[in-house]
């Protein structure tokens, strides 16, 4: 662990805070064990466990023994700002300024309570009981204003909470970005749906074995480059990624028995956890061994959820393989499949949404979440106004609750402010892939071939090695030379779903004379 | 959490206890997903994760705190001996007395060792390597004799070690008690040999399908009270069970294609997760919260495993739902299945022995633990003495060092001191049985109506519901109301295998005018 040359200031700050990362990775453990495996009336003392390490992990952090470390780590000649521990001792500092305004008490009752609100969830989702689910909802909502409350804003209570999520981005941010994607999106959607010609049946009509989508998924995932000696597939009620560790990353799916939507949740949590698995094992129980945000985070599993698993590429190779595992496939021409998982139509289900309706999911939640933590909206009142934002949207009305406002576990398990970065995800996965593209022109052929060798060493070069050493808008500078900017996403869209609906294109600005 | 009635003091403990509780059910999680779920390059974070925890709680239960806290329970006037926090106060001082003993970094060096060790065990195993497993090994047993060390002992450095594992019992004890066993049971193993007639081939040629062996095992573990919204079965290497809380208790077995030893295993960890799940409610997140002692646990696996699970009343009823999981064994009779669950046959792997020479394993064990703390043998010698007393004791030699010396996790594992209390779990079985005979006289008769809830309620009532509340010793009088023994051990075997193998029994003493 320590090292001659190293100053001892900085030695003892990385022991301290290994303590601390030890103790998150385990809570980790419990809560991937909690959603995989847990017998179901070990809720409780699961959640009086998962309470107690989030407390002495805070604890620890919080403590003035951290201040003095890192006061002594900053002060040491010693210290090369653009070394590892430079980078990490400017992260630490950011975050120490943060979470030492949040009180113990309350992060530890948080976590106990958002264990027992995600049990609750999960048995009244199936029941379509929203009535059993409010009291626990409403409890994360009062966590979530109090939490806005003790760490400050200037502008939304929002952004105090986005912060946890996205460093350096704001609600405002946010609005200006969703203003400019539905000018894009919604006469986008409008014209796919109207140039909609009912998709070959035999899709939706197939029966998708379980065990046969496990076992595609995993062949793709591990041609993605996600290995079973450092990871693990399960199934879970919501498809998640959780890493312990740069070696031990596990993802989980849901299968449905009529759709492959098994399959592509693989694909999604593979992109999650290649990130994880990428990061440097120098900064393994670091400060920084995790991904940098969500909004990066969901950039790379929707770079291969979508710009590769679904793309034309992709199928050209993985057709015939998809088909013989499912072999009721067998007569479906390669286009009419890739015209069906491309297929734009306004759905019930965020996570099965196809690309260009997805965002509009999002809005919905991120307004509603806006107007819960401002008080505009009441939790009661939460259902009806879900339907409502549906049906401006996307023109539909969830039959249940269970397919509307209880489909996602993140507000039950007190994630509030991250919607946003499933967006922020859509768009920096085009930008990341447009630059891996200009670094390596030949990456569709190699694509179409199977192969991702070359993607996935330029992802590892430019995000995923760095962790968290640094913050998102600094990575995405380094690896795509702009700032986020949701430009060559919309553009990507509008080629996209352009081409398969048949869309008159506008001609591109930049061609013009 | 707190009641207003409860001296303060007595509610500060309680508080500062639980965390460590937490901390120590967390690592168990930790501890059971990676012996049966994580990837195997996980394995060196997870070493680093339980080192951190154990060290956690180590250090929280040793600081001037506990001390502190505790002098102030026990000075509180309202504190009543007799109740629960009477009693848990007097089991913390006694750990306490004990702990604090041992330096932190000590017990950290030694969970992390413990871990990595298990693993290189686990790799080293099926290859046959013994070379590659003894520095893992040699580490363990340092580990063990500088914990006698910082311990100290009267008369012997076991006796620290098993102090551990076996409260209120030392090394003279178990050299006694193993003198009386030798006298009986190597006399026995000759009879049975020499009066052996190979049973019928039905039961050695048949393939029980691990999914049936699952199947069936849990039928019974059911039947027996083992539920699963409170626990699981899963897979591993070496079956065990661990208890997060008395509402979350896992076990696992290993299954063979060629026998039904996965099936005894199941019944065995089903014995010992009842004992977890029949501790009382109130007991949870205390420091009783776990079974009393390794003899009183193995009392229990031994008991459902043994006493009711190859007894004839247990398959009078259940031979016919085992023949319909197995129909090759549909022509065989119950009786030639029952005298096959029961051959005795000195065998190599200790597990998987039958009753009477199931000790001959443990006392091999024993000895040479002794030898190797004492450094009279030493680790590189151990293959040989191992093969050595397998050929006095049980007449045969392992072809292979995996079917020998390293057959079993628990050296390393850093369990050093641990075997005796197998044989101690067998002969504690039998007293409590009959305990609970004597209190239900038709016990043997529900049994045969494959009815278990008169026998389980007795056990809760009697040993389970106490918890760690009182010393072995204690529980094992207050239930039995004799100290342990080992003469109904002994007149149990030498009954039930008399009869099996027409052994002229001598005339019980007891009975003689």
């Amino acid at each position: 662990m320590s090292n001659p040359q190293e100053p001892e200031a900085i030695t003892a700050l990385r022991a301290h805070l290994a303590t601390i990362v030890d103790l998150r990775n385990s809570a980790a453990v419990l809560g991937w064990d909690q959603e995989t495996y847990m017998p179901v009336r070990g809720a409780a003392a699961r959640a009086e466990q998962l309470g107690t390490l989030t407390r002495l992990a805070h604890d620890r952090f919080v403590a003035p023994t951290t201040a003095t470390l890192l006061d002594a780590a900053e002060a040491s000649d010693q210290l090369d700002p653009a070394s590892d521990d430079g980078a990490i001792i400017q992260m630490v500092r950011r975050d120490y300024a943060r979470l030492i305004r949040l009180p113990a008490e309350f992060v530890a009752a948080r976590a106990r309570a958002a264990s027992l609100s995600t049990l609750i969830w999960r048995q009244a989702r199936p029941r379509n009981d929203f009535a059993a689910f409010r009291p626990a909802l409403q409890e994360m909502m009062e966590f979530a204003r109090r939490e806005a409350d003790y760490l400050g804003y200037e502008d939304h209570p929002y952004d105090a909470l986005l912060d946890h999520y996205e460093p350096g981005i704001t609600s405002r941010d946010i609005d200006g970005i969703f203003a400019r994607l539905r000018e894009v999106i919604i006469p986008l959607v409008r014209s796919c749906i109207e140039r909609d010609h009912r998709s070959d049946d035999t899709f939706r009509t197939a029966e998708y074995d379980p065990i046969e989508q496990r076992a595609f998924g995993l062949k793709v995932a591990g041609a993605f480059g996600f290995d079973l000696s450092r990871g693990r597939l399960d199934e879970s009620a919501h498809p998640f990624t959780q890493s312990f560790d740069p070696d031990d990353v596990r993802i989980t799916t849901r299968y449905q028995v009529n759709s492959l939507s098994g399959v592509f949740a693989i694909f999604h949590e593979a992109g999650h956890a290649l990130y994880e698995l990428g990061i440097s094992h120098s900064l393994a129980r670091t400060w920084a061994g995790h991904g940098a945000s969500l909004g990066l985070h969901e950039s790379q599993s929707r770079l291969w959820e979508n710009l590769i698993g679904r793309s034309q590429p992709f199928w050209q190779f993985y057709y015939q393989p998809l088909q013989d595992h499912f072999p009721s496939l067998r007569r479906a021409k390669l286009d009419a499949f890739y015209r069906d998982v491309n297929r734009v139509q306004p759905s019930l289900i965020r996570v099965e949404a196809d690309e260009v309706t997805y965002n509009l999911h999002i809005m919905l939640r991120y307004e509603l979440e806006k107007e819960l933590i401002m008080g505009s909206l009441a939790v009661s009142k939460l259902p009806e106004a879900w339907n409502d934002r549906m049906q401006t949207y996307l023109g539909i009305t969830p039959p249940t609750d269970a397919d509307g406002v209880m489909q996602d576990t993140h507000w039950a398990s007190a994630l509030i402010g991250y919607f946003p970065t499933y967006t922020l995800g859509n768009i920096l996965s085009v930008q990341l892939f447009e630059a891996a593209r200009r670094a390596h022109p030949t990456l569709s052929e190699e694509i179409a071939r199977g192969q991702f060798a070359t993607l996935l060493g330029w992802l590892r070069e430019h995000v995923h090695t760095h962790g968290r050493k640094f913050l998102p808008p600094e990575i995405v500078r380094q690896a795509t030379g702009t700032a986020l900017t949701p430009e060559p996403y919309l553009q990507y869209l509008q080629q996209k779903f352009g081409e398969l609906y048949g869309i008159p294109q506008p001609v591109p600005a930049r061609r013009m004379a």
